[in-house]
């Protein structure tokens, strides 16, 4: 988490959304890690996490990411947690619950679905108040 | 949709899951245009509309394709759907429904959702029999 959290201070002084994410194997070694990208690379979709998922399995030269952990500095989207079942990810870490746009522990609950082929692990919470702190930051200058 | 599934074709002769996506401005001119490349890029997010959003916006320099039009011969999954409100898309238009993995029509129904942020106008359906008949032939030569 401290790795997703300075990708995610990374992400601020680049006039990003402060969130940061890591992926590692099933060892625990760093495969990616990455920052928010959306403004940079005009992107919607360059969350951290989906930038580092696209990394660590390019890198891996595999589309799945079986038996890896994401840790992420705040609870998935939809799109990513969807991302993440595509995936095959085995467990996600995330830093602030996100009641407004999560997609993990709100909204749709995309794990939960009756539907969904792939469940991974979760752990929420975990660094919460660095990474809620560095968001609050973040939307306190812009306005 | 055409051109869409032009781009599933020549997707399924690269031995991917023949979906394929293409962006139209609000003009209707063509922006983006793409086929599925999860197998290629070692990508599970590389679906057909994703590629073709993130090249849309790359082209268009903003990550909003405000005012454009996704057309993707299959009804697209939850991660898909969840990108088309953060790209801030205006309307899709899909081929096959997919009960499976659809994530518009069925599953979690993302634009649905109350918290959904930004709705398309969605009409499914469109040339539905020929997007269909391309994943049976795939998933039949699969098996």
């Amino acid at each position: 988490m401290a790795l997703a959290l300075a990708e995610a201070r990374a992400a601020m002084a680049r006039d990003e959304v402060p969130v940061g994410a890591v992926v590692l194997d099933a060892c625990g070694a760093v495969l990616a890690q990455a920052g928010n990208g959306v403004e940079a690379g005009h992107d919607a979709s360059a969350h951290a996490e989906l930038l580092a998922m696209r990394e660590a399995a390019r890198l891996h030269g595999d589309a799945r990411l079986t038996g890896c952990t994401v840790v992420v500095t705040l609870e998935p989207c939809p799109m990513c947690a969807a991302a993440m079942v595509h995936f095959r990810v085995a467990r996600v870490i995330f830093g602030a619950y996100d009641s407004k746009s999560g997609g993990v522990e709100h909204g749709p609950r995309i794990f939960e679905q009756p539907r969904c082929l792939h469940r991974p692990e979760v752990v929420g919470g975990v660094g919460e108040r660095e990474s809620a702190a560095l968001l609050k930051e973040f939307f306190r200058k812009r306005r």
